[in-house]
């Protein structure tokens, strides 16, 4: 994890490839619970959970600064006690490191919380 | 949209009736452009549209503060430029007035924002 963490966003250009299945399969390994959801497109999705509303607003907030820092954008979900975050590349519609990258800085961020 | 506005939620128990369709139709002439989302359960349905990553951040930051003082909290989708924003009132698994009124303070936070 330490590694990907410290890592930042490349451009991620329309026509780029997607990841190989050996390459998420390894990526997988750096990351901590993150589901690979394969339907309808390839997405990195995990649920956070916390004893109430303002943790878990807070924590978003986090995440969406990171996320606007890296000029990548995930899906975040908030409801109270749960923030559900999904990571996937728009422009590819699919995985690229970008979002390995951002899952592992997304975890360090809830442990920062 | 004035009267829903200037209302505040009241406490809704476990076994508390949903509204009835006559209800629900008369409610949703007050606020503006939402979908009476019908399946699973009922639920009123808006996406608010941004043309940068801030503004909505922000917007949902206002949408979470009122959640919160008024003890009803909704699903809030963020992505890049966009805001979903579902109500429905959890114990009752249906609608309640409570999602009228906060729909309706939701459109006006929008407007101010």
């Amino acid at each position: 994890m330490a590694e990907l963490l410290n890592q930042s966003c490349e451009a991620c250009k329309i026509g780029a490839p997607t990841l190989s299945n050996e390459e998420i399969n390894n990526l997988m390994s750096e990351i901590t619970d993150w589901n690979l959801i394969t339907e309808p497109i390839n997405q990195l999705k995990k649920v956070f959970n916390f004893n109430d509303y303002q943790s878990g607003v807070t924590f978003l907030n986090s995440v969406a600064n990171m996320a606007d820092a890296e000029d990548h954008h995930p899906e975040i979900t908030l409801e109270w006690g749960k923030v559900t975050i999904l990571w996937w590349s728009h422009k590819i519609q699919g995985l690229h490191k970008n979002d390995f990258i951002c899952a592992s800085k997304t975890d360090s961020l809830y442990l920062e919380n």
